[in-house]
């Protein structure tokens, strides 16, 4: 018999507030005791749409809880060099507690020395490899990239325990799918990271109590993919124009295949999406404690 | 019908001669083009036999390759200060080009800190958080760990491709299964990572076209766990004592029960074992061939 479930949907909006709320709380709090207004320097190079309004959500969100906002919008003619001193400068200035670079770039820059030559203690991203290694190695004081942190917060909100279950990740880039995969191995989750040549993604979805989607290909997961009573946390944010002609965002996940056989899912928008900037305040906020 | 393939033995011994042997051609030319000989230091801490039996025959081999071996046999009563102000020494002298601390160390120390004081440019196991993130970022220019390394190099001699391959990595130890899997999924093989947690890793073992298992229980992984066809990495080196009262090195794999059904496995002994310390010469040739 095929009975279908009741599937909740993740409130990220809401766990978003919550947190936002509380970092707000911890930077009064903070300036206070120590005079300290944690301060976040923002890059954006060229005139990417979609980069311009998550940037702006960014900026906002920094002056909401209080924090000071730095913002960097450089043309898109800005070269390697230019940047790196840029870089270099904020890595120097006892105000910029962290630096986030808008990706992606555009094509004539080579991202990888840029990011790695933010300071860790500044890289609020978590992308320099000493950060990176320190989440491998399971150390908790280096920063996690803002994204799957995110993620795992939502998880453990959901579930009061994640050892021992199967986590599948579809998506294996340094910025989501390897982080991720790194934060549910800590959590003693089983882990398989599937990716673009991966050859049995929907087997090995149909074993997996949480599902992690974020591979930019909208709804690729079917209701099929789906094991029953399995948590999914659906990264993806996929434009796409609907049939009245309307601009409509979707994610990674045919979200209303999966009502009814997922215990619990993300919406999009809504769900991973607002707790990603929750996520780089609390990672500014940590980044000025540390140097107060 | 149930038939039977025959089963390759991956000669580790033959691969690591034949990998040592050109190290020591490629040091002898680093020598009369720079003048440079490579020098690696290895600290041992108290009186384990396993650990004096590896520190010993990583020396040999040093010496074999004519690289200069510098060996530091600490007390079991050194403290955390002494091991610090020594890694200190050994970072800041110029003949010693790679630094070793060999695990485990007494209760009384906390390894962590120690490995990490270790300079990353001298870290020839890959233990630093630097060097664990350049591999998880998929950087060739970090050091990685010499066990997983050695697997890696014999996987690759043996399978054309690894791409698309469904790998099950057991054992999730920094020193082995997490750079594994880096390893393994930076190749484009579909990997899971199983641990003590993992509830189902015999289902896991079964769908497995790579078999990589670390987890120093013997004979764990079973003749009824692997998939036919697949390919076993046994990195596992446990003493047994037999029947006649002889001391007998046994891997993590019922070896005999496999045959028949992989189509490739490591013996234990000598199969990773021999690589390791090929790879771990590699890596301190590696590292003094950046110093020139």
């Amino acid at each position: 018999m095929n009975t279908s479930i009741e599937t909740q949907l993740i409130d990220g909006k809401a766990f978003a507030e919550k947190m936002t709320k509380e970092v707000a709380a911890q930077v009064a709090e903070l300036q206070q005791t120590t005079g300290v207004t944690p301060g976040l320097a923002v890059i954006l190079v060229g005139n990417d749409p979609a980069s311009e309004v998550y940037v702006r959500n960014k900026t906002k969100q920094t002056h909401k809880v209080g924090m000071r906002s730095f913002m960097h919008l450089l043309p898109e003619t800005t070269t390697q060099q230019e940047l790196l001193t840029l870089i270099q400068r904020l890595n120097n200035d006892p105000d910029i507690h962290g630096i986030l670079v808008q990706l992606p770039l555009p094509k004539h820059l080579d991202s990888d020395p840029i990011i790695q030559a933010i300071l860790p203690e500044k890289d609020v991203d978590g992308l320099t490899a000493y950060n990176a290694g320190k989440l491998t190695l399971g150390h908790t004081d280096g920063f996690i990239p803002c994204t799957p942190l995110g993620c795992l917060l939502l998880l453990q909100q959901e579930l009061s325990n994640l050892r021992g279950l199967n986590a599948l990740v579809i998506g294996a880039s340094n910025l989501m799918g390897k982080p991720m995969a790194q934060l549910l191995l800590n959590q003693g989750c089983t882990v398989t990271i599937a990716h673009i040549d991966t050859r049995n993604t929907e087997e090995l979805a149909r074993q997996a109590d949480i599902l992690i989607v974020a591979t930019g290909c909208k709804e690729l997961v079917k209701g099929s993919w789906v094991k029953k009573g399995a948590v999914i946390i659906d990264v993806g944010i996929n434009r796409i124009t609907t049939e009245e002609n309307k601009v409509k965002l979707v994610g990674d996940v045919a979200f209303h295949e999966t009502l009814g056989i997922a215990s619990k899912i993300t919406p999009v928008p809504g769900g991973v999406g607002p707790v990603t900037i929750s996520c780089l305040l609390y990672n500014a906020l940590s980044a000025a404690k540390k140097k107060k």
